[in-house]
C-alpha cells in the first residue's frame, strides 16, 4: 500500500529550470532580468531589516495592493498577492476546480498547467494553439471548452513570445462557463494587456509577477486582478501569510520607482529587436516576440538540440525541450547587450 | 452558476490572529518571539542584499537542508523547506489525501486542520482529546483511525500547551494505516520531541518551524523531517520556488547563531514558569505549558471573555475563541518579562 495519493504517484513534478553555481555562465535559460533591482528597492529592503522580522507579515499585503490597485485602476478587495505569480496559479486551481473537473490550457505553454491540473486530480483538457501558436476558436475548440471550470492563457504566450490576438482570447472568455486566468507573467514587455478584460467579465483574473520586469525573481512577489467575488474565494484557500515582510517592502518601493525599471524594460526589448534582426539575417526563424525571451529556430542542417549543446560548452545556457511542436525550437531569455553579442558569436560560429 | 468550488464557497476561511498596527500595543496573541533574530542573522540577510535578488531562489533551499540534515541526523533527503510550516501542512494534505478521503486530527488544536482538509475537500474525523487535553487511545478513538489517510497532531498541543504522551501518540501511529504529521511547531520550548519516529515509522513526518523560536515569523520558513519517499511526495506537489532567497540565508545563519537561539528559549521558559506560578497563586487554572504561551482559565466570576476584553483596554492583546471546549480559557503568549509584568498586572486587577 502507498502512501501517497495515486495521482501524485503517477505524475512527474514539475522541472524547473537549471540554477546552476558555475562561475561565468551565461544564464539565459529562466527568463530573469539581467539587470539588478533598483537602488531604491535594495535600500528599502536594508531598511525593512530590523526586530520586527520576528512578527507575522501583514497576512493580505494591504500596502501593496493598495498601491497596485490605484495604479492599475483595481479596488484593493480586487487584488491578492502571492508567493510568486504560481502561488496565484495554483490557488487559481484549488478556488476553481476540483478533483475530475475540466482545467483547460492552451499548448504549447507554460508546462506548469498540467503539473497544477495533475496534483488536483484535475482532468486535463489541451487546447491547442494553431501553426503559429495562435488561439483560434473554430467550433471544434469551443466544443472543448464545454464544462471546462479553469482556463489557463499565457499572454504574451511561452515559450513561443508572440502576442494572443485580443479577439480570439475574447471569443473564449464569453464561450467559457469557467473562470479564465490569463497569465501575464511577460506582459511588461508586450506593447499592450488584457486588464481590461479582469474590468469587464465576471470569469476573468489576471496574474502578474515581479520576477520578470522588476527583477524579483528571488523574493517571490506575484499578484492578480479579477472581480472581487473570485479575488475573495482565492483568499480563502491561500496560505494566511504567504508573502513575508522583506518581499512585501521591496515590491512596494518597486512601484515607487517606476522609471528605473520601464527604462529596463526598453533596454531590454531594444537588445531582444537586435537579437532578433541578427538571428533573421542568418536565417533563423524567429517568432515575434513580446516577452523578454525569443524562441527560434536554426536552419538546416543545425538542429535545435546541436544549438543548445553548442551554446552550453560555451557556457550559455538556454532552454530546450524534447517535446512535441517544440522540440526543433530553443528559447533564450533576452540577458545584456554584452550577453547576447556573446549568445549571437556563439550562433553564428554553430551554424557555420 | 458560481464559478467556486462548493467546498470553498461554503467553507469560512482560517483566521489568522490580529496584527494590529496599535502604537504601545503588548501584542501575545500569535505566539510570536518577543525577541529579535540575532545580530548576525540580520547582517547575514543584509550580505544577500544585491543584484541576485533578480535570479530565482534554489528551488531546494540546499545549503539549509544539509545544515538541518547534520544538526537533526537526516539526509538532506529526507528534509524539505516550507513557506512556513503551515506550507508543509498544505503540502502533507496535497500529497497524502484526496478529496473525500479521511483527513484526522486531534481536537482542540490548531484551527488551521480543518480549513485544510474543506479546501481539499478531505472528510474530517475529529478525534477527541481528552478532558486533560491528552490523547486517549481507548477502542472508540482507534476505530475511528480506520481508512484514515493523514492524521495531524500537534506536539506539544495547542493551544492548551502540553506535551503529549509518546506512548499514546506511538498508538496511533502504530494504528494508522496513513500518514501521521507530527506539528512540532512549539517543541523547541518543550523538554522532549518526536523525531526519532521521523527516523523509526514509515509513515510519519515531523513539521517544524523558524516562526517561535528563532524569531523568524516575518520570514516564513518552516521545514519537515522524514522517509524519503513521503519527502519525495511532498517535493512533487510544492510550488517550485517556494522559499525566496533572504529566507533561505536568514534561516542558515539562524543555525550558525545556535547559543543566541537557545539562550532566547531559556529566557522564555523561565518567564513562562513565573507567570505560570503568579496565575496560580491567584486561583487561575493553567495547564503545564511545553510551549512558549499559556492556555489559563480564570477563578469565577471572572469568564475567559471578560478577562480578554478587560485586558484588550489595556492594551494587552490575547487570543481567546468563542468554541466548545475552550471557550472559558485565553491563550497568552510569553512577552518580555517587562510585558508579561503588565499581564500580571491587569489580570491580578480583572480578579479584584
Amino acid at each position: 500500500m502507498s502512501y501517497i495519493r495515486c495521482q501524485v504517484e503517477r505524475m512527474a513534478g514539475y522541472v524547473p529550470g537549471e540554477q546552476p553555481k558555475v562561475p561565468g555562465l551565461i544564464k539565459l535559460n529562466t527568463n530573469e532580468n539581467p539587470y539588478p533591482p533598483s537602488p531604491k528597492v535594495l535600500d528599502a529592503i536594508r531598511a525593512g531589516i530590523d526586530g520586527s522580522l520576528r512578527l507575522y507579515p501583514d497576512p493580505t499585503a494591504s500596502v501593496l495592493r493598495q498601491k497596485l490597485g490605484n495604479m492599475h485602476g483595481f479596488d484593493p478587495d480586487e487584488i491578492i498577492i502571492g508567493n510568486g505569480c504560481d502561488d496565484i496559479l495554483n490557488l487559481c486551481v484549488r478556488a476553481f476546480c476540483g478533483e475530475c473537473e475540466k482545467l483547460a490550457y492552451f499548448w504549447p505553454s507554460y508546462s506548469l498547467y498540467p503539473v497544477l491540473a495533475n496534483i488536483q486530480g484535475a482532468t486535463q483538457v489541451e487546447l491547442p494553439l494553431n501553426d503559429d501558436f495562435q488561439i483560434e476558436t473554430h467550433p471544434a475548440l469551443l466544443a472543448k471548452l464545454a464544462g471546462v471550470k479553469l482556463v489557463f492563457i499565457t499572454q504574451p504566450n511561452a515559450p513561443s513570445g508572440v502576442w494572443l490576438q485580443k479577439v480570439e482570447l475574447q471569443r473564449v472568455i464569453e464561450e467559457t462557463d469557467g473562470v479564465v486566468v490569463i497569465d501575464e507573467a511577460y506582459v511588461d514587455f508586450a506593447a499592450d494587456n488584457c486588464l481590461d478584460f479582469a474590468r469587464e467579465y465576471e470569469n476573468v483574473i489576471v496574474a502578474r509577477t515581479f520576477s520578470k520586469a522588476f527583477s524579483f525573481a528571488g523574493m517571490r512577489v506575484g499578484w492578480a486582478a479579477g472581480p472581487k467575488e473570485l479575488i475573495a474565494a482565492l483568499n480563502k484557500v491561500k496560505d494566511s501569510y504567504n508573502v513575508n515582510r522583506l518581499s512585501q517592502v521591496g515590491a512596494e518601493a518597486t512601484l515607487d520607482d517606476w522609471a528605473y525599471f520601464e527604462n529596463n524594460v526598453q533596454r531590454i526589448r531594444a537588445t531582444r529587436q537586435r537579437v532578433i534582426g541578427k538571428l533573421a539575417e542568418w536565417k533563423f526563424f524567429v517568432y515575434p516576440s513580446q516577452t523578454n525571451f525569443v524562441f527560434a529556430r536554426p536552419p538546416a542542417p543545425l538542429a535545435a538540440r546541436q544549438w543548445f549543446e553548442q551554446l552550453r560548452e560555451r557556457k550559455i545556457l538556454v532552454r530546450w525541450w524534447d517535446a512535441d511542436r517544440i522540440r526543433d525550437f530553443i528559447r533564450v531569455t533576452i540577458g545584456t547587450d554584452e550577453e547576447m553579442d556573446k549568445f549571437l558569436e556563439a550562433s553564428e560560429k554553430a551554424i557555420r
